[in-house]
């Protein structure tokens, strides 16, 4: 099995020049759009004007969009690899159940074909995505997701913000809270920062760092090019 | 009816000042801790020696501890008022549906008890607890919640930040989020503001802010002294 977590926003050069490394051969990618609460179609074309043109500008992908809502399951039988885009987690967890698409992917991807994910697409990977920064703004009431991976995943994560209303909870807080009740670790992403899972090995990368939790200990900060005790 | 609802935070002066304007002669109040994951005596303790001091320094309430699991009925039937506190408000309104406290509220306050929430407590007085910022981490199902008031809050509403993650959501990307899905308005309450309800009038009161979000309309700032249109 191979696996790719992105924190999310652009991926930057360093984040597009690891997408070919990582597929491989492959070039013939699925993009699933279904975290859009917008307009799909405009999001498949921004990401498609990103990573098909040939590098350094691109990623030379060949893009197939994955529509959750129109024939997904035979998009997803031609891809030779599948990227799971950003935007609701909860929308996108919703649809991914609704359309069937949920134990699909989990089989191919079982089976070898490479998961690329970018913050909504990356808690998706986990066994469950109670660890996304989303709104569950579609009443959404079962939360276990693709379980490619056994840890969960904070994309987007900041230890500290000075801004913030001085009273809410940093992302420390809820993490300590979702330990409360919640025993596996949880890998926070700063942005720019990704992570790769080949032969059971997850391993960091990326221009920032990610943060590993796990219950009862202090966290640990990893930087790119370190084995993650994940 | 009469609800208060706080954004969260600490009260300041001017929010403890207010309180024993908005109860009248009542003195009386069950305060509930459900929303703490961690010590839910130590939170109570806080609180009490926030709030029962007499004015200047304090509000001169006598604070009951509510606590959901040690006998809450016979707690509430013995305040003048309820105070809902802040702290996981999926925790909360979990362990309000499961100790029956959820019906025997609304029932209490729909008969004249007057209702003050801060943060988590606030959200748990609209239809819907979906706009919280707090995450998910008991893996609540069910988000139907008091239904005091027809509106949904956001607390600790802060419009822009600008040290988030550059390609995090703001505020209002995901308050626009649940307005794909949902109609009823948000109320977003900066850091300081709250808004009372009484005999159906909602006013805006405090040191801060609140702004207004309606589907397809754009968002409306309000302070202290106005009559918000909801």
């Amino acid at each position: 099995m191979r696996v790719l977590l992105h924190s999310g926003g652009p991926l930057g050069p360093a984040g597009r020049a690891a997408l070919p490394v990582f597929l491989g051969e492959r070039r013939r990618v699925a993009f699933v759009t279904a975290a859009s609460l917008h307009d799909e179609a405009a999001y498949f074309a921004r990401v498609s004007a990103m990573l098909q043109p040939p590098p350094p500008e691109g990623a030379g992908l060949e893009l197939l969009h994955l529509r959750w809502n129109d024939r997904p399951l035979d998009v997803l039988a031609r891809a030779e690899a599948l990227f799971m885009g950003g935007g609701n987690t909860y929308a996108l967890l919703k649809r991914l159940r609704e359309s069937g698409l949920l134990p699909a992917i989990r089989e191919r991807v079982q089976a070898g074909v490479p998961y690329l994910g970018a913050s909504a697409g990356s808690n998706v990977a986990g066994p469950t995505i109670l660890t996304t920064n989303d709104w569950n703004v579609v009443a959404l009431d079962r939360f276990d997701a693709l379980g490619l991976v056994a840890f969960n995943i904070n994309p987007h994560y900041k230890e500290m913000d000075p801004a913030m209303a001085p009273y809410s909870e940093t992302r420390d807080d809820r993490i300590r809270e979702y330990h409360v009740v919640n025993a596996n670790p949880v890998a926070g992403l700063e942005e720019g920062a990704w992570l790769t899972v080949e032969d059971g090995v997850v391993m960091a990368h990326g221009t920032a760092r990610i943060k590993i939790f796990q219950p009862g200990q202090e966290p640990t900060w990893h930087q790119a090019g370190e084995r993650l005790p994940l």
